[in-house]
């Protein structure tokens, strides 16, 4: 609003839901939401969300934040603010009518948003029969969703997941994930798992013409599954006790 | 099973559910599995599924098929036959334990079965708990939905059917979406729109010095939206009628 150090973030996301039918399916996407870091929810005449129905029983952790702070909008004043991504499970077959063609697909949604700075609000339409051709024509751009051409209609709440899923990069900040890259085992431990797996055939007098290719099988078994230091800590015990045992059964007998 | 030349898929899935505690969720996801190509449904202690029920009301065309040729089983069972991948909205800050850790991300688990040929199960939890411990210690894999670290947890429905919207490259055969790569205009299409429009800056007196900076321009903005035959035609069509009224104003006034 004011000061010019402020900074405003790339990517602001609204959802709008038109005409949804039933409570249940606004409380599932107000949950997917959540799951996702999109919290402001607009409803074009939504059907009442009772505190005590299904809307509120469905919204999970939402029902504190998102559900109760959706407002009532109409497609008009949503137009005019954002740019507007309607959603529909069926496309035209060809390229001569500008409705429903060409869309894109949530992935690729989620490219052409990545070198723009945009206000964006994902349009999402009834449970029975989504949104209607003059609704889509108000909207920028059109999303399908890849789905079996047998069956290509996904439920509302689905339809939603998943595109907020795919938007994800704009949205979460931080998931609950930890950081998969810190965690692998450094290449000298991994070294250690192959030493001492050598070790082991050697201790069991393994067949000398094959122990340079089993050597080579565990370096690409091993090596594609990307150990955890702890797996190849794990594993070294393993083959170092093992070879232990080969050369001096007699001393763990004793035990 | 017999003949030297029928070929088996490279890739089967089944989607086990342990212990749904609702039959809406059931429902919800056969809905999703046939929206993306599975048809096999196990459950693992399941409540009763009413074909008057919610199951059978949020499958939408999946009542027809999936949802009545659902079968009862046990972990175990599972486990014994196929490649399992367990799924969870909580791993392991660490990788000290095995349990939860490593997980793969859908992306990931998609991109690791492109090279194997498998049968797959996708196993999902309880509603309120999802799978404990022991049971994912049954399991091959494990996989976790990145979400915002806030409010990570996935109605199960709904992480079921981004697992499998993840996975459609090896279960929809063929979506609902046109071929998109052929309806893109020709490169002969697309200069004719530059042509007009060239034309219609000489029509206007466009500024003689800035002619070249616009005209490129429209090349960025036309080549960048990867116009279909239709827009590239209608466009044609409105810059040479622009161009025809600016040279001849008096002829469309007589009109």
């Amino acid at each position: 609003m004011s000061g010019a150090h402020t900074t405003e973030p790339d990517h602001e996301f609204i959802v709008v839901v038109v005409e949804p039918e039933t409570p249940g399916n606004v409380g599932t996407i107000a949950r997917a939401m959540k799951n996702f870091g999109i919290y402001d929810l607009r409803l074009v005449n939504p059907p009442p969300l009772d505190p005590d129905g299904e809307a509120y029983g469905f919204a999970g952790h939402a029902r504190e934040d998102v559900l109760p702070n959706a407002t009532e909008t109409t497609l008009a004043e949503v137009v005019a603010e954002y740019h507007t991504i309607g959603t529909t499970a069926v496309s035209h077959e060809d390229s001569t009518r500008h409705v429903r063609y060409p869309f894109k697909t949530p992935t690729e949604i989620a490219d052409s948003l990545e070198s723009v700075k945009t206000k964006t609000a994902l349009v999402f339409g009834r449970e029975g029969t989504g949104l209607d051709n003059d609704e889509l024509s108000m909207l920028d751009e059109v999303c399908c969703i890849p789905a079996d051409g047998r069956y290509p209609v996904l439920n509302l709440g689905q339809a939603a997941t998943i595109l907020m899923y795919e938007l994800r990069q704009f949205t979460v900040e931080e998931t609950q994930l930890p950081d998969v890259e810190r965690e692998r085992a450094s290449e000298a431990e991994i070294d250690v798992v192959y030493r001492f797996f050598d070790d082991l055939l050697d201790a069991i007098d393994y067949s000398e013409h094959k122990r340079d290719k089993t050597s080579q099988m565990m370096h690409r078994l091993v090596g594609r599954a990307h150990p955890t230091e702890r797996e190849a800590a794990t594993l070294t015990g393993v083959l170092r006790r093992a070879a232990e045992h080969a050369r001096n059964p007699e001393r763990f007998r004793d035990d």
